[in-house]
């Protein structure tokens, strides 16, 4: 019952409790926080320029010398020429709403602003040895992975099935987190497409544990420390908290999102591709209700995300969500608005009083 | 972490372990040999003759002394005049399988064989006093419901969101049972008929723990004490197995149904309609892919099964499944062949050893 203590050794923390990577969400001060507070705090920087990028971990190495995890989305860039059409096709399936805020049809599509692991990164993950390198959507080539690892960072990535956590464990990942149905955010799916095929969090990490000899850390639909408690009874080393970490101060997020997120019932969500062409689970707006929740229509990933752009920008402005990302899982519910290491300390206090155990 | 006893007091039973009703494959051997080891077996009527129904629970009675759950499908019956147009366009989508198996496609349409809880079977309940009667899709007519209730048998039904449970405990449910997207079978869902609305186990439970006061019993990708003891963390009072004891040779399988359950990955099943007209998981078999999963063209429940039968009944003559509808949970491969009461007494002996407590 008590859980091992793998995940702490593998990374050299004292928690087994990871705040997941949150593209457009979370920047340094998160990670700060919980990475002080004992657990793991985790960069994303799909959505951040190099510049961004090494900023922020500049600003986390002044401040931290805990362990931290930098995750990258590593898709593979999109065919230009049949994307070309798909998002012209997009466009037009857009149009009425740009006609509705008033924005310019003849706008140039805004850039995605979701990036692939590139050399570029590579070089700055060289230059500034983040402890743990974490991964979404499969592995980047094996050159690129091989260079990582000379940096010795530990080596992460997310599977959303048996067949996927074998892949990454063949591959040489350290540990695999295991993301449920009930996670927010984009799936990491990356051997198959079909969303039917998805699996929930209490079937996936104990057949996912019995696949694979690296540690599991399991994520989705875990915001509290009965969760937390459930995933070590299913064997999980660890676990991986996006949605729960929303309610913190630090989570850079507009205030549409944070009501939305504050009034979520457990069936709000969807798993939805028309705000970056992949499936992910996000709060059921008016996008997601009248073109989703998924479109076949949506270009591929990220590009979907562009002619959505403008949209967003001009509803925000206007105090709406209707036309933002409302990145949530299932268990939104069950979330609380305390500081981000206050959070991580709480969590793990609960769950040693959850499990009988001693306070800390 | 320990459970409390809410469902054994209720109930009247040892273990907080339900053998699901799943309508097909169980009949009174089950039942009893569940019981009997203590925890709480449950005769799954859907499917049954009045005649057959008394004739199982009759056996029940003179086997086994220790309390039963008795299992009713509760939909409302479908529209005769819609329906018999939708049942020919369905009978027309399947006509090609009609032609490659060799059967007459005039062939009158059979019965679905799945039966809404009526006045008959009230009486049958009347006569032979259950101690516990559970419903799928909510609950019957509120007269229907208050004779079950006069007959001193504790109700429970099923819900797939929060706002389910409230309204069957509003209702006046004794227990609810959480059915979390993982589950085998026909989904319980009766407030909703959007399937990407579905909650996962883990999210659910603590989230309808939170909502109600009668005790919560998990489903939905718990087959091991591992499942077991992760459903007691997120707050629930007992688990029901389904997936698991079709494992059991009790459980009245097809060769082939039992053949695709010990090959189940944990990708392997989806939610289809085209077996019945409501969202059900099952294994993907032929019908499933090539029709399914969902198909706008399967007529009301329970009518979509009439045009099947004849399909999956030649099919199996020839030892395939492609037609059979293979319901399983996403936890198949946790499942081990072992006699149903043998099976109760492991878990229940397994999941005392994964909280750290003495053999009972």
């Amino acid at each position: 019952m008590t859980p091992d203590r793998r995940v702490q050794e593998l990374f050299g923390i004292e928690l087994p409790i990871i705040q997941a990577p949150m593209a457009g969400s979370v920047l340094s001060d998160m990670v700060i926080a919980v990475s002080e507070a004992g657990g793991l705090g985790s960069l994303p920087c799909a959505m951040l320029s190099i510049e961004q990028t090494r900023s922020e971990l500049l600003r986390i190495r002044a401040k931290t010398s805990k362990p931290v995890n930098v995750n990258f989305f590593c898709h593979r860039a999109p065919q230009v020429d049949r994307a070309r059409e798909r998002e012209e096709a997009w466009k037009r399936r857009l149009a009425g709403y740009y006609a509705e805020l008033g924005i310019d049809p003849t706008t140039a599509v805004a850039s995605s602003g979701r990036a692939a692991f590139d050399g570029a990164m590579c070089e700055l993950l060289e230059e500034l040895a983040p402890e743990v390198v974490s991964f979404h959507f499969g592995l980047p080539s094996d050159e690129l992975l091989a260079r990582v690892r000379r940096t010795g960072a530990k080596v992460l990535s997310s599977a959303t099935t048996v067949d996927e956590a074998r892949w990454l464990e063949s591959n040489g990942c350290d540990g695999i987190v295991a993301q449920g149905w009930e996670a927010g955010g984009h799936r990491g799916m990356f051997l198959t497409e079909d969303i039917a095929s998805q699996v929930g969090t209490m079937a996936l990490v104990p057949q996912i544990v019995d696949a694979v000899k690296v540690p599991v850390i399991a994520a989705g639909g875990i915001a509290d420390a009965r969760g937390i408690v459930a995933a070590f009874a299913l064997g999980a080393s660890a676990v991986q908290l996006g949605t729960a970490y929303l309610f913190c101060p630090e989570a850079r997020i507009s205030a549409p999102y944070r009501a939305a997120l504050d009034a979520a019932k457990d069936d709000a969500t969807r798993l939805t591709n028309v705000f970056s062409g992949r499936p992910a689970r996000g709060l059921a707006n008016r996008l997601v209700r009248e073109v989703g929740p998924m479109s076949e229509l949506a270009p591929e990933f990220p590009l979907a995300g562009g002619a959505v752009a403008p949209l967003r920008a001009k509803a925000e402005q206007h105090g709406s969500g209707d036309f933002s990302p409302l990145w949530s899982g299932q268990a939104a519910r069950l979330g609380r608005a305390l500081p981000a290491g206050e959070l991580t300390r709480r969590l793990a206090e609960e769950t040693r009083a959850l499990l009988g155990l001693a306070p800390s």
